[in-house]
Parts: C-alpha cells; sequence; structure tokens
C-alpha cells in the first residue's frame, strides 16, 4: 500500500499514537487498513494491547519509519494506523449542526464534547473541515470512531431531512439568553464558522446567545458549543 | 537586543502576527520592548494600524528576518513584539485557580474564556505551564494582557493568602452535580490537571461534578473550565 501525506480526498486516513491506535482497532476494526510500528516503538503496556488486538484481527504490525516522516509532524508518535473512512450517518433525535466550521482541531474537540454529552450526532455544513483530519481525530482522542455525521451543502438540505428538529441557531444577535431558553426536543443546536458565526437569516429560528463580557467579541466556538451542550443535557446526566 | 528562542527563564516574550502585536500596544504600551516587521509584511490596515500605535509610542519598527526563524512555527507570522514579562497580581474577588495546568494551548484558552466571564482573576498553582508562552498568548488571542494572575507553589500557599474565598473544586468523585451547585462569593473554582485532575483532598471542599455520559474519561480542561464559569456567572450577564 503506497501511502501519502493525508489530504481531504483520500479515502483513508491516520490515527497517530498509541490510545488512538487502540481506540481505531477496537471502534473500527473492520476499517483499519494496517498498523505500523517505528523502530523506536518501545515494548510496553500500549504495545502489548495493540498487539494482543492485532493478533485478534490477522493484522500484522509493519516495521517502518517512512510512513511516520510523512504522517506525523509530532515526533512522540511510535504507532500509526491507517483505516479506510467510514459512514456513520446522521440519525434521527437531537442533533448538533455546524455550519461552516473551519479549524480540524475545533472540530474533532467538538466531537468529543458531544460524545460526553450524548450528542454526537452531528450535521456538517460544507465549506467545512474534515472529521478525518488526523489533526480532528487527535483532538477528539478517539471520539470521532463513534460520531454520527453527515455532511451537506447548506443548511436548506440539511433542513429537508431533518425537518421534525426543533432548531436552535447560537447567535450574538439574539435576545434570548442560554439560561432562559426551552429545548423543545427533538432539537438542532446550530452554530457558525469560527470567524463570522452564522449569519442573520438565522434570526427567523428561535436564536439564543450565550451572553458574556465586552472585553471578548466571541467565545470559541467548542467552549460556545460545549457551554450549550451542557445546558440543553444538564437534567439528563 | 539578542534574543532568543523562548523559554519559561527569560525576562520577555513574544507577542505573534498582527492582532496580537495590536493587542499587546495597545494593552501594555509600557512593557513593549520591540516591534519586528518582516520582509514578507504587506502594506494593509493591520500595518497602517501597527505603524500609528508605534510612532504614538515611539517605538521604530525593526525590519529584519531573522527573528521570525527563531520565534515562530507558523509561516503566516509577518510581525512580532517582544514585550517585558508583567506583574498583574491576583485581586480579591471571585477567582479561578488552576492547580498544574501543563499545556500552554489550554491555559490561554481557559485565559480567554475568563475574560469572558468576567472571571480573569487566576491563581496558578505549580508546576504548571507558563501564561507569557506564546502557544498561551496565542491561544488567550492577547487576553493574558488583561489577567489578573499569580503563581504559587502549593494550594496551601494560595489558600493561606485567600481565606475568604469559598474553595469549589471541581472533580470527578464528587456527587454534587454543577446544576446544583450554589457559588457563595467570593469563590474560587478550582480545577486540576489535564491528565490527573484533583487528588481526594480536596473532596474537604464543596465538590462539584460536571456529569457527563460514560464514553469519554473526563471533558477536555478550558470545556469544564468555561462550562464552570458560564454556570457560576450565568445570572450576571
Amino acid at each position: 500500500m503506497k501511502l501519502e501525506r493525508y489530504k481531504n480526498s483520500l479515502d483513508y486516513s491516520y490515527a497517530l499514537g498509541i490510545s488512538l491506535v487502540i481506540e481505531v482497532l477496537t471502534q473500527r476494526p473492520k476499517d483499519v487498513l494496517a498498523v505500523y510500528y517505528s523502530s523506536n516503538f518501545d515494548d510496553g503496556e500500549g504495545k502489548e494491547k495493540i498487539n494482543a488486538l492485532c493478533a485478534k484481527l490477522h493484522i500484522t504490525p509493519i516495521l517502518s519509519d517512512k510512513v511516520f516522516h510523512l504522517v506525523s509532524e509530532k515526533e512522540n508518535v511510535y504507532t500509526i494506523a491507517v483505516f479506510k473512512k467510514f459512514k456513520n450517518p446522521l440519525k434521527n433525535g437531537n442533533q448538533i449542526v455546524l455550519v461552516n466550521p473551519s479549524n480540524a482541531g475545533n472540530l474533532g474537540t467538538i466531537v468529543r464534547a458531544s460524545l460526553g454529552f450524548g450528542l454526537n450526532n452531528i450535521a456538517i455544513i460544507r465549506p467545512s473541515a474534515d472529521v478525518f483530519d488526523p489533526k480532528a481525530i487527535r483532538s477528539s482522542m478517539g471520539a470521532v470512531f463513534k460520531l454520527n455525521f453527515s455532511y451537506f451543502n447548506s443548511f436548506e438540505e440539511y433542513r429537508m431531512l431533518f425537518k421534525s428538529n426543533t432548531p436552535y441557531p447560537f447567535m450574538l444577535q439574539s435576545n434570548t439568553p442560554l439560561k432562559d431558553a426551552k429545548f423543545k426536543e427533538p432539537y438542532a443546536l446550530i452554530f457558525g464558522n469560527e470567524a463570522t458565526g452564522l449569519d442573520r437569516s438565522y434570526l427567523e429560528y428561535e436564536s439564543i446567545i450565550i451572553p458574556h463580557s465586552k472585553e471578548i467579541d466571541s467565545l470559541n466556538l467548542p467552549i460556545a458549543c460545549s457551554i450549550a451542550m451542557y445546558a440543553a443535557t444538564k437534567d439528563k446526566f
């Protein structure tokens, strides 16, 4: 298998480092195409665990340093799994809608928090960062492997399919503070791009603001999403 | 001035990129030691603004590419300000206590969110990441320049000075969910290290848990802090 530096158009991606390799072998065993070990990968608990998982799946880890130079920017990565990108489409029920998220690290952080709040059911409106970007996988700490998600070319396209979800766009122009919001299930919590937020057309829905001091322009996107997810689910956990 | 690659022991640090250079020139004008322009820094609104701020402060920007190779890992940084590390000690009132935070990016993200919730008054217990690390400054988006903060060698050392603050440690071992917590002012919201959290000794105080699904081990630190800060201040904004 000739591997390339990661890009969106590849039909495979990389899980970097011991914990993510264990996660993908555990969560998506059938999608793992290969496991690589660098010559610096010392024996230890992590390696034993990966050896055992690989044996069970009839995967023979490949000893090679080449792929590490190609794929990893961090020096302390000693094992890599190559996996086939999978589909795990958005389901009915409460959903998160991310409109044009641009940063893969942020996207992964949101995916992880969404799993923490039982809201790992995400619609992503293009153009957007890529959930399979190794940076997103890393910041998700493997939560990407448990994510239900679908991409859409526009909010309208998403809306056509999930008409019964009540949309709650989070916007600085809103007059309803989060503490007063009531979420009618199934809901869709909607968040805009890091720099530009949501445009005014979303004000037609029951928009919500997370009030904050004038000292900052806005909360960062994963933090705004997480506060909203906490508030929407706080009576469930 | 002979500049070095950033390290904790230096008595100066770097603000990288147009917005952070503008922030430090605006917020900490007397602490700015020098401003550098790379030969790739094109004319435009950002450069005009920095030129104007520098003129007002009698600073002559230095054209040099050397410092950029030394200091910045990102290629798209065309201006750098060197500034003297400053003291802006922790004040009485509501406080955040970070016990051994280890990641500079996380620390900066928390500093920014704390400014958003009017809680930019942070005690940092050593060993810890460094608020003046250029990575912390970047992820704080300049909020570090408005932060009141002090370092302490132990929680006890902090506690001796701020006995009237009610401590609320956030811990997975707690039985009080955040939604039921009442915060008595002045309070201290206390958070542990990214990997290890707070040790059981903190259970002697009124500990609080942010409940989440079993699918994840814990919320990431800036997200846990931000949810807590939101909950503690939601009736103020």
